[in-house]
């Protein structure tokens, strides 16, 4: 595979190259930016094919004061983690999920995206050039970054002319900091997303406008906010950054993807391995009256992977559910970290490995 | 007024210094990016008060793959116009409306706002760089695009730790090239906004979701498309990049600013204008059938200013209204061009001489 910068070249580089290992306190990681060596940048004029791409030193680029990503929000990210195994390996975790999803966002905001093909080896190659700060077995995770922005410069509401494919790379420990569960917050003023919106594509702009919610609830004590569909107000949908379950019995229940929430790829996931393991999954419209009454209920996304959820205030009440050792989120917690990890054969094909 | 760069002395710039306008074909002036030779910069950490900005040359700059911008879309940009008057003046017309707008979408974006001192002082720096831009009078009108955007590296969902508010310019003449009226297409599969979301602020998150319906309309022969409401799918709302006004009788209605639409500052503007010459003008929800029924219907913004519509297309049916000379738009735009380009004397107080 061939990389664009003599690795271990640049002035910028943060590691030595004779090092394993980047110089991290690997157990102090959070979810903050550890800036790495290197990222994937590639170019696509408007109706023409994304360039092969280059691995160039990571640092600030260049960026017209035009461009769509700052004038218009014309800008899709996806997530995604590189695991380093016990025996020696680095994998990823379903990455051609992460492809579809960009095609799909790429096609509601009228931009080109790359192909399933070039997706998957633009994150081979940036994890590649980053290998050293894949976090030692069992300590964290790379958490991959790729953008798809509008770049070119637009003065009026229209697609820009040229897109940018762009992916990044930190290390990462824990998204959130609670260890016993989440708690969460109803959200009764802002809204996420409608129907005829983007609520259902990784869009950028689906993020800066829930950061005033976030704010106001981190500042009350709760770890984050649960929204309530736009049409009826009568429905959870979606926590900021992750999707939701509820279980009632043997019934696992998460809203429907029908535009308005994120396909998450972990919920995918999770889904299926709650039904192998003889729950029964329904993807519907769960009420409020419902969250209030479930036994257990959780979240699931890339950052976190599954978390369980341990109280939900909802006006003046707080209801608290099950957590812990015999929780079920703890369970597919487990299971899907141990085929992420290695640690148990993967019978999905859902790890990739790096090479 | 101190600038940062000596004018005219960098290497970038694209007029010469002894000229009095730029090499521009003012005839030919339409709604695109014409670069001109100074931006404004300034920066704000999070928690702090904006820096003293500075005047460079217009061009790319540096930003962190990781900006709030970039991954969440926390933006807002403005739009305002310089004039420059037969008498030789170089105007602005209420430039304290779009600091006040910004600040409103600064609060709801969790972003510092310039004060609106420093906002319209910023402004007219970037104008008075820019003079040779500002077309003769009559030839259009220098555009003005502030932005306030994170900047600072964020990688979990928040506000970015650093903001910058960046002003750069364009010379535009006419927004849309029809110049009988708009041709609208009412839009049933897309909406523009939804209450509890950022419709209401000039957020970047409100225009990349809407690029998909204008270039299907625009593939069909449309001039721009018409929202409606999320909530019932009975109220019109607002055009992509403008709002939208219905004349019936003595009575001139326009969709309230409860969150869902912009606060337009021409909109605002017109409306005044039209109470002035004897129209009631109510804010109200305004229906489809209302619409269809209207004598007259006129789209108001900074780029059009005031736009008569020519006709609307509802499903099978494509209503035609009332255009020309004797419209009450083309009053309206008369009316408010005549104040702007000074060739009627400004009893409003709405325009600010760049000096």
């Amino acid at each position: 595979m061939a990389l664009a910068v003599h690795l271990s070249s640049s002035p910028l580089l943060t590691s030595k190259a004779d090092e394993k290992y980047a110089n991290v306190k690997w157990d102090e990681l959070g979810f903050a930016l550890v800036p790495t060596d290197y990222m994937y940048v590639a170019k696509c004029k408007q109706g023409e094919s994304f360039s092969k791409g280059e691995i160039v030193p990571y640092g600030d680029f260049l960026i017209s004061p035009c461009a769509g990503i700052l004038n218009y929000g014309q800008g899709l990210f996806e997530g995604l983690k590189a695991y380093r195994t016990e025996d020696g390996r680095i994998t990823l975790f379903r990455p051609d999920q992460n492809a579809i999803r960009m095609q799909t966002g790429a096609d509601r905001t009228c931009m080109t995206p790359p192909s399933l093909d070039q997706f998957v080896e633009a994150v081979m190659q940036t994890v590649l050039a980053n290998n050293k700060w894949v976090p030692p077995p069992g300590k964290g995770a790379l958490y991959i970054r790729p953008l798809l922005i509008g770049t070119g410069a637009v003065l009026g509401v229209a697609s820009a002319p040229e897109y940018t494919f762009l992916i990044y790379t930190s290390p990462v420990g824990n998204y959130h900091k609670a260890s016993s569960g989440l708690n969460l917050i109803v959200d009764h003023k802002h809204r996420r997303a409608h129907s005829g919106g983007t609520g259902g594509v990784k869009s950028c702009t689906n993020y800066s406008p829930v950061v005033k919610s976030l704010i106001e609830a981190k500042s009350s004590g709760f770890s984050d906010v649960l929204f309530l569909d736009a049409a009826t107000g009568k429905n959870i949908e979606e926590v900021s950054t992750c999707n939701i379950f509820i279980l009632k019995g043997n019934i696992v229940s998460t809203p429907p993807t029908s535009g308005t929430i994120l396909p998450g790829i972990t919920r995918k996931s999770i889904s299926e391995l709650a039904r192998d393991i003889g729950y029964q999954v329904q993807e519907r419209d769960v009420s409020v009256d419902e969250l209030l009454e479930a036994e257990e209920v959780f979240c699931t996304g890339t950052a976190m992977v599954v978390k369980a959820v341990e109280t939900v205030t909802f006006h003046d009440k707080k209801i608290k559910y099950k957590t812990g050792e015999k929780a079920l989120s703890t369970k597919l917690h487990l299971i899907l970290t141990n085929i992420q990890m290695g640690v148990v054969e993967d019978k999905k094909g859902w790890m990739v490995v790096v090479e």
